[in-house]
């Protein structure tokens, strides 16, 4: 197979030298482009996400419109869950509904661990009709929740009121808790296995809700399962692809993440990126971290903030430009392609060029 | 006058050593408590805030039915806002709406330093008839926002949305945010310094939305703003009283934070207590931080999880026992008397006690 036209996001994974830092974003396959409202008239979003073909048109449009260095594959978090047997609507005003959530240790039980090939196999052939869309321009990335954050929607059963029926869940029956994160984590391992016997070039772990725990609940619920999946994945993967963790509001544990066997650590905007590579050193690349909200302003504070973001991380590999959370909605569509422009323009001189080394 | 019956409180603040850990909790004057939705069953929130004698016995509530250790004046952080020249109501959904929110430089001139003998002479009235029904019993926190979070509430008009467009609008015209967050920290000092004069014992800034921040706007929004009030209020003050910092969301500055001033941090329960000590040293007491999820579970669970709070910030003086953020509308009284209880009977163990120094 001929290799990709553009490797960098890769490269900076492994923290190898690129010429300039890679960008992509979170969520850039999504509402605030005309191209996906136009598709959003059409379809619900769960049929946007379970169509191979539109998840695949989807993925590839902020690659086209934006010249972003990755995509990352149109589909939800909550598919485990709902591979798992929980059955799941979106609402109208957006939030993600369980009907039946998880209470008893009954209801643990009755959870399966799905075989990707068939309960999932929707995704799989999402990635693989994307892989020959993309024609190899550039890497794409395929994506899990991580078990406390997909606990925190089972138990629940929806994204409300900041998770606090399933975090007394947790205090409440913790055997029960870690009955069911067990589950997750090894359903989990599975999906990601699958995608890259599928062909997707890296995987994400999203721990979004990861910063609602005590330190003690956060080593016991969220850090704990985020290390057996990477452990799992890196055991038995067909092939080594980097594995990125996103962890959001824990930019106080940083330390502890990059000792999770994660090959790069996705922080959000309130973490100090300078900070976090010195405490990191070499051990992880860092993903990140621009405020979603600076899409909001106008293109001047855009190309200001994204100067802030490189000058942070400062020269040397290991850096790859996104935002510390989601694309929101009502960002205009200029202001990202500003964004990736910015980066691409300005980021050389965080990086030795070639022959510029031994000059 | 005669000594306070009980200033455990204050002596913790001050790092004093004490025969056990006071407690007092963030909105333990509040809905959970039936004599408070008694009372807001015949009148509205701004009127309670309002009307000294109710916001009076209101305040006193928990000190009678719990046995906490501190009494902090019902009131709301929006009351300044509001005498600055906002109008604002409380929705049926209990969020704030502000009908004139602050968008452009005019509005910011517009806006008036309230003399609180003036604009909040109820406020000091509610404290001098609370003072005279505590009977000297326990001490009297006052408090006022903070003033990025005052201008969060004051440019995006409510609580909604992560406050997105205030944080759009400090970085799009700075100037006219520095201009405002210049006019809001002059009126907070001003605030607690009137308080302080009618007879609180203690005042808490609280910074509830710090925690939205990126590295430099936080220090530029946020904390040289708390650092100007606490120098004007120290410099200015009739007595010397502690101030008691709440950042919220802001566990990796805990450095920071201790440089400001404050005499006692308080703390959100995702920051890890025990290394927050290490980081400050003797520089501050801390304040908290159990999860305030913890009180919807049950007593089992609030006596086990109070005791790891207590364990984690270990022996000595500088503790005062809270939670992480205010008590939950839906908690059980019954639960809050227990974890008094608790910390009560169980903390003498992390402290010296009378005589044993020298055994």
């Amino acid at each position: 197979m001929r290799p990709l036209e553009n490797d960098l996001f890769l490269r900076a994974c492994r923290r190898e030298p690129t010429e300039r830092t890679p960008i992509w974003l979170m969520r850039q396959a999504g509402r605030y482009l005309p191209s996906y409202r136009a598709l959003r008239e059409r379809y619900d979003f769960l049929t946007l996400c379970r169509t191979p073909e539109l998840a695949a048109e989807i993925t590839v449009q902020p690659v086209e419109q934006l010249g972003v260095d990755a995509a990352i594959l149109f589909s939800d978090i909550l598919v485990i869950p709902e591979a798992m047997g929980l059955m799941l609507r979106i609402e109208e005003s957006g939030g993600p509904h369980i009907e039946n959530p998880v209470r008893t240790a009954a209801d643990v039980a009755h959870l399966v661990i799905p075989d990707p090939q068939e309960k999932l196999s929707y995704i799989l052939e999402a990635i693989r009709v994307t892989q020959e869309r993309l024609r190899r321009r550039v890497p794409l990335i395929g994506f899990a929740g991580a078990p406390w954050t997909l606990f925190a929607y089972m138990v629940e059963g929806s994204g409300r009121d900041d998770f606090r029926r399933a975090r007394v869940f947790a205090r409440e029956v913790p055997s029960v808790a870690h009955a069911l994160l067990e589950k997750i984590a090894r359903a989990v391992a599975r999906f990601l296995h699958a995608q890259i016997e599928a062909g997707v070039h890296a995987v994400q772990l999203f721990d979004t809700w990861a910063g609602l725990l005590d330190p003690d609940s956060f080593l016991e619920f969220s850090l704990t399962y985020v290390r057996r999946v990477i452990e799992t994945v890196k055991a038995a993967a067909p092939r080594r692809v980097p594995i990125l963790l996103f962890s959001r509001g824990t930019a106080a544990w940083i330390e502890a993440l990059a000792e999770t066997g994660a090959d790069v650590l996705s922080v959000d905007w309130t973490c100090d990126l300078a900070r976090a590579r010195q405490q990191t050193g070499d051990r992880v690349a860092l993903q990140g971290n621009l405020d979603p909200t600076v899409l909001l302003a106008s293109p001047e504070v855009v190309v200001r903030e994204a100067r802030k973001v490189l000058a942070r991380f400062g020269v040397g590999a290991g850096h790859i430009f996104n935002l510390g959370h989601g694309v929101l909605p009502e960002t205009p569509v200029e202001n990202v392609r500003r964004l990736v422009d910015t980066v691409k323009r300005e980021s050389p001189q965080y990086h030795v060029q070639r022959g510029e080394a031994s000059r």
